[in-house]
């Protein structure tokens, strides 16, 4: 018997015939001994449906009042779920935000868990075996209600996880765990067994969609073993978990591919104290997230610096750079939207100077150039011209043999 | 500068367009000065589409959870509502029943209010001169969401309106206020500028759809004024609040046609105690309202006893005493469902005799036959053949003098 945490997306109940199918694999569980707490987004499309309404009283439309209306999706879910649950003969009950107490910080739209009081849960819990709580969303001090933003019910599921003490936390998707590369771009793609988080944090941030990201730091910070399962099936899927000396021995464990990024370049920008602040201080003001960014010396006194940013803010982007380039005096600001960001990443990597070579050299091996690097501990990222995209993964996939187990150093 | 609570019924609310004409309005009023707590319904077929949507789960969706998804219509109302006055440049903020503290029994799907804790809608209209509040809502002591009903949303309007002591209740609806007879039977129905809480009741009662009765009862008891008013016009509507001296002078207010219900009669029942309660017993205990009951002598030792119940009612509530009858040695049961029931009510009934019988004979005039007759102190009821409906309601409309305001005593 066991204290389990499970979260069902948007297309797992996209429906009321899926949600009944989820409030059996959940009595399946319950079957086994297991206490469930059972975290739900809303139904497919709900959000999206939500968000439009909002858009015909006004384009601007306020953010508190936003996350009111967006709380009915997942509201709507839990109640529906505990109603299949019930009809089949088994207790629940569905908790809101506000009930599960859910505190958050105020920043409306993307607010951050504070802290879970978990008394009424726990109640709840040992008076039923089953609690069906509304992802998404949370109250700030002074009882408003406030949404994580998306992805956000990853989120409330690992916190739960972490706030009751679950021994795991179980995230049901539409796919059947985390792959060593995107399937659709890759054939001999494998499901991997085990990840570590800080490689599963790495993956999220280069692109892969499965998990949310703040789910992730949330769960290492807490070390809430997540299992990534399909809601399809009953087939075993991903461990995203603590790393391990075993895990240690994996050079690369996946490759990452982001077709979303835009390159801009400014060239020749004269190096002095205070330019790149001055570049990206317009940029950050109008909340646009800068990725990579890369500098480097070009002729005497001068460099060129290039950064990336997402295919839509690049227009904006671009036009801002546009005005303080001639201001500063760079010689032209160049941009590129044709590009593709290819990503190895591996814990493994650590402890072994030869990966960065050997992806460099197999990218050479396939006439792709690199327009770009950038590394961190356990990650190596090459910007390339978006045409070789799926050749570069599938070349880096074969190279570090992710398709029979993974290369050991 | 006053305080005042509006609330807006479903068709009011219907469309974002409908929804930002009665933000316009609010807005009208603030301007005045007022500080307005606005009541808002789910927008209209929003209630039933979420009943479809539980019965898509189970016929007998759980109670709890049914009011969790129920009360999602009103928590959309309030927040699209509250965002249409913050884009026109004006303050505002939705609360939702646990936000405004609004304290109900258990009882789910038809909760009543046992208290409101006014001090968040205070602080909130204080600093902001208008706060939007969900209708139909509120919680538990055990911080379960729960609802009041059809109709619900009056009574939160009015109980809030006592619970911060406003100086009016309006009450927006589809009709421009309350008629001395329904204007679709009685081209003469003239709108009545003010009526008191007891006739009120009893027209509610007696099947007037404009206001619900238990909102009445609430007014009755903290002495709200409620205004019913049209949301489509600026017209003034029908003002219902104490009695003073002057309205006793009013013979009949109005005339009330309800052609919803049924008449039951057990015929020849042997006259023993506990007769009546042996009929009666079965059909309470199946939740079935019984409006009207008579009982007279007929034969030796033998009484009829008649009863009315709504049409919906009717065949169940058949079978329910065809069997005890049989048992206790009834001759047999009638039962007619092609009745009106038509009353008449006015708080100058209480002291003119001559009322009734101005009643009858006016009915008699026409030829309509009196099947069932029920009196209170301030209205007479007659069931008659259900074809003699309208007629019935225009004699006494006119008999009454209702037309050119009233009869006086």
């Amino acid at each position: 018997m066991a204290l389990i945490v499970q979260k069902y997306g948007g297309t797992s109940v996209g429906s009321i015939e899926r949600i009944k199918e989820v409030a059996e694999s959940v009595i399946e569980s319950r079957e086994k001994g297991n206490r469930l707490v059972v975290v739900l987004s809303a139904m497919a499309g709900q959000t999206d449906a939500l968000i439009r309404l909002s858009k015909e009283v006004t384009e601007t439309p306020d953010l508190r009042e936003l996350d009111v209306l967006m709380a009915t999706g997942e509201q709507a879910s839990v109640s529906l779920f505990a109603m299949a649950v019930k009809s089949m003969g088994y207790d629940c009950c569905s908790l809101l935000g506000f009930q599960a107490a859910i505190y958050t910080d105020q920043i409306h739209g993307k607010a951050r868990i504070k802290n879970i009081d978990a008394d009424r849960i726990l109640k709840e819990l040992k008076e039923r075996g089953i609690v069906a709580v509304a992802g998404f969303q949370g109250i700030d001090d002074g009882s408003n209600i406030t949404t994580l933003g998306r992805g956000g019910s990853d989120t409330t599921a690992v916190a739960l996880a972490a706030a009751i003490g679950a021994s795991v936390c179980e995230i049901y998707t539409d796919v059947e765990g985390i792959f060593s590369a995107d399937p659709n771009v890759c054939a001999r793609a494998r499901k991997l067994d085990r990840i570590s988080y800080e490689e599963m944090l790495e993956m999220a941030s280069l692109g892969a969609k499965v998990l949310d990201i703040r789910s992730v730091e949330f769960a290492k910070k807490f070390n809430v073993p997540i299992h990534v399962r399909s809601s399809f099936n009953r087939n075993e899927g991903t461990m995203v978990v603590a790393e391990s000396k075993e895990m240690e021995k994996i050079l690369v464990s996946g490759v990452v591919l982001d077709k979303n990024e835009a390159r801009i370049t400014v060239a020749k920008l004269p190096d002095r104290p205070g330019n790149a602040f001055r570049i990206f201080d317009p940029i950050f003001k109008a909340g646009i997230v800068v990725d990579m960014i890369v500098q480097n010396p070009s002729a005497e006194g001068r460099v060129d610096l290039t950064f990336t940013v997402t295919k839509t803010h690049f227009q904006e982007t671009l036009k801002l750079v546009d005005e303080v380039a001639r201001e500063i005096g760079a010689e032209k600001v160049l941009g590129d939207q044709d590009i593709a960001k290819v990503s190895i990443v591996g814990l493994g990597m650590r402890n072994h100077a030869g990966v960065a070579s050997k992806m460099f050299e197999t990218l050479a091996r396939e006439n792709i150039n690199i327009g770009l690097i950038s590394t961190s501990e356990i990650k190596i990222s090459c910007v390339i011209e978006g045409k070789y995209a799926e050749l570069a993964v599938r070349a880096l996939h074969d190279a570090f043999g992710l398709g029979n187990g993974g290369e050991k150093n």
